[in-house]
């Protein structure tokens, strides 16, 4: 069996491995405050083109996008998200748990547009019962959103701009930030990141780490006091500098860019063969999520063979699914899916 | 001025209060364990024809709204409601600040049906993923809705049906329950609310008390230390005793249903008007909530004498506004309109 | 039986219920959004002598201290109170319910000193592990404190010195103010409460209204939005204008103190006798609670025909109670309590 | 330098790093639900000689700890624990954060007694007022405790049976368990833990592994959808597999009790030379956590070769530090330490 169902199958690049490896029996202080860190938030900074963001580690997404909100809003305040937003549907009610309201809008193939934001937070704070709504304050978008699309830079800009306007509060989740970078088509940098958000975070867990996402904090109002956050939340690890080892050698010679492209030839390679055969897409992207729509009968003898996960029933015979690749993606198991998928349609 | 607004422009019926001033001086136990709550609440359950329950006195509709959510729900559960429903909408994310997601399904009139209410459960729990999903525990309906229509017996009855298949628990907002009760073509009554609810609330705001709201609650899982929650809240008044008087009042000799009928009576002479000259309405029902469409023009002259609320705009020159009766409203108000309705449309 | 158990045994002041009478059939805007609200904030203004801060009228004390405090903190910080303090023992966790620990010291007569709360900020700061501990950041007095003791203003300058050096919040929790405004000794006003905390309420609930506080705001960045934490919390009064009306009859023409006064006149009857039987007291004060230590025979006599609370055992024959004066008490029970007391001692 | 300052400044045993390089590229579900997970489970039921505990890997302990409470207790319940738990002072407020009081109680050496416990939950539910104090629900402590002393079988015992007495929760944190386990004197085996709590966890990040706490479900009632709370939490790994794989390792041919008896080995070392010296100690214990008294003029000399933690000042001269050993401490480091002090003292 080979698996493409998610970003996650697998364990860590080999480079970080080694290097978890290699200082393992040193010692250092916890809870982050250790050389790797301090190394690791460097190389981090200067890919973002800034010296004055914060870096901080954190274990896992949902953690991390908890920990966040929970650190920017007050009580009162919510978050407005794509309903397929990953805070709003899989994140079994994280956000509610510590306080806020998800205000989702219906989103085009993932995507919020900056007239959405601007309308609903209109909306709800014009009224003469505005206190007797929640009070939007921040923007959570994911970049590439959970079904892949990716945000241009135009776009981005006038949702910052909204944001800005508004006194909005930008967050991108960037749990699969690499594989936007790196997809065909996209413009968006890390250094527009950090110019154009207030807080935004790194995947690692996806992209080439055993575990861990990298937030980077522009916005001099949400660096006070985060790290108490961090601990309150549970998401201070205390071998703190498992993070920093792995996100040195991750930013160290361009290493999550080069493992990030990798996984998208690998997407391409397979999108190839089906825009040859015609297939239609539940969602059209050019990351390292793919959703074609194949006929049932096809999907059955895939299954033999490979795991993906199934999305959504289009029609009576077709079905669309999601085939992931990621860094850990083999060149031979892509080209034994391709050439199945050539001579199964 | 005429106000039309609300429900709650004025105080107390005035039999509630010569009963406060009677009972001024006496000294009672705080925090409802005094006589006049035991009164209150005998009589309350045998309008809802049952022994078992449990009645409780809160002051407001959030805070009882939020006080039962918090009280049945597990931290992972969360609320269905219909996307038009109060603690969706105008309650400030009450619902998500004791930490539960409100699982808002779009809503024709206001209304949730069975079948919606059982697709959202399936979608979250049937799913390998589901333990990254709220769980839905809990169906909220409000009776009359926010919009002032009405479940029928046998709507009521397969929600109801939907949520014992599923160990769901159904609690109706009843914070205008009177004016359902009295409105033509109800056939939904308070024993079947107590044979059909998990909990209930009758409300007093609205319905000729000074503030209070009547909590049913007959599953005996939800009864379980409900007044530490009340006091956690800071929802138990100290002076109970005033909302002990109050449904006292209300519920002997069947006035709660007079001065509610009263209120529906009203409404409906501007109804017949609005019929005669053929107003289209945003959303139809025979409760104290008329949302006619009229022409701005008219809206702007009927604003000089008279309080009402902007629904929604209709086309260029017609918008939807809300008109209240209540258990307040005076007869010659309500003439001094249908008169000025009908010289002007 | 005549009870002497708490401050919240009658109903309200005659002059509050007629002004509710009277302002009964008004038709008003709702949540506290009125004129006899608007009047009543500008009453207690002036008696606090500024014109900066904000009123706002809640219905509870438990309440009220959520909402504020929720308010003013954020998750990570922690709010200092004396082991007795209210928000510590008797709120079933209100305040760890909006997910603020309660830092608890050990209280001298139910006091707090400056001392002791600078030691408590500087033992969870000064440290490395500083972000593993809560973040002291407001300080929650009562004055008069749950033992009925009342802070002098040199002691209240002190800890607002504390709170001014290290930048924290000073919260006064005045839910029985008026009887220690009214008090023997007392050199504390509402003008030095303005100048010295941030943030501070006037109770009404135990003071001569049928409910109410009224939280006066003095710092600037504890006023935005506090009303969305308000209604957030069920602590916005649908028909707010009943709080304007309380408390507006309250202040007006000096009643809040006439009244207090008259509680602290019968609480000093009492104690002239219990003085003269050389009659040891759990606590001093001389607020409108007295904490006698009493032979249990005597208790047993007195249980007969008065109510009161039990507070400690102190020896095998003696023990402690709380006996309550309040604006309703009459001389005549205080009368008749004093000769029962001079003959059975 | 070598540090003695914590028990996780190193990383993981080499076995465990072994396995993880071996299992790296292997593809497996995410979430836990993998067969490394299945077997790891399995060699831990196996020795706590139990068929029907749960057993959940999270990553870290205030993680842990957090959710274990947060799963348990409803919104009223409070969790009874030593003023010196970790819970109570380490965890950034964590607890409260979700909502619960932690009732700290004073400890002599970090211990609760059965009545302690007992008093504590009589004094909060005899009472007319309980309703307005927290509901004690659940019993916290530390095996070893924070301050590395351990509860005999029979104290164990003596609490468990309160607990069932009162049907409050057992929770014991086993964040060093190990080295409690392979304690001299100590006659608590995880069969014990096992019979005697409703919930326990076995702490593996400072015992061998990079990161990792087992918990262990006895009570059935708490099993219910545990998993959503740790999703909720953050605490759901994606690459769960890791934590199997270290767990496998750790339960395997007693890897895990062999090298916390290294560390009680080493601390032993340090001991017998301290003991030599007449040094007294700030708390006696036989756990990896030593606490001696020292003159500050020996750490002022001690301090430029080795970490340890700053404890507490006992006089002028003299202060308590702590000096931890662990599964990764070298015999050398101690060899050496030891003749410093043994020169120095």
């Amino acid at each position: 069996m080979i698996y493409f169902n998610c970003d996650y199958n697998e364990g860590a690049h080999e480079k970080v491995m080694e290097q978890l490896m290699l200082t393992n029996m040193e010692q250092t202080p916890g809870y982050g405050c250790d050389d790797y860190c301090r190394q690791a938030k460097e190389l981090i900074l200067k890919e973002c083109d800034t010296k004055d963001a914060e870096v901080h580690f954190l274990v896992g997404g949902t953690q991390t996008n908890t920990t966040v909100i929970k650190s920017a809003l007050r009580a009162h305040q919510g978050v407005i998200a794509a309903d397929s937003g990953h805070i709003n549907v899989h994140e079994s009610g994280a956000i509610e748990s510590v306080g806020h309201k998800v205000l989702a809008l219906p989103a085009e193939a993932g995507k919020l547009t900056a007239a959405q934001v601007e309308n609903c937070y209109l909306a709800h704070i014009s009224d003469d019962s505005h206190e007797h709504m929640v009070q939007p304050k921040m923007i959570y978008i994911s970049q590439p959103t959970e079904l892949g699309t990716l945000y241009s830079l135009k776009e981005l800009k006038d949702i910052s701009e909204v944001c800005n306007k508004y006194r909005l509060l930008l967050f991108v989740d960037g749990a699969r930030l690499g594989y936007g970078l790196a997809a065909p088509g996209n413009d968006v940098t890390l250094a527009d990141l950090a110019r154009l958000c207030d807080v935004f975070y790194i995947g690692g867990t996806k992209v080439g780490a055993l575990f861990g996402e990298a937030v980077v904090i522009i916005n001099p109002l949400l660096k006070e006091d985060f790290r108490y956050i961090i601990k309150q939340q549970g998401a201070m690890l205390a071998k703190g500098r498992l993070l920093g080892v792995q996100f040195q050698v991750l930013f160290k010679d361009g290493l999550y860019m080069e493992i990030s492209r990798h996984a998208i030839d690998m997407a391409e390679k397979l999108r190839t063969v089906l825009y040859d055969k015609k297939v239609a897409f539940y969602v059209e992207n050019r990351t390292n999520q793919i959703f074609p729509v194949l006929p049932d009968a096809v999907l059955d003898v895939l299954r033999k063979n490979y795991g993906f996960e199934y999305q959504a029933r289009i029609d009576e015979t077709h079905s669309a699914i999601r085939i992931c690749t990621s860094w850990a993606t083999k060149a031979d198991s892509v080209e034994k899916l391709c050439q199945d998928l050539t001579n199964l349609l």
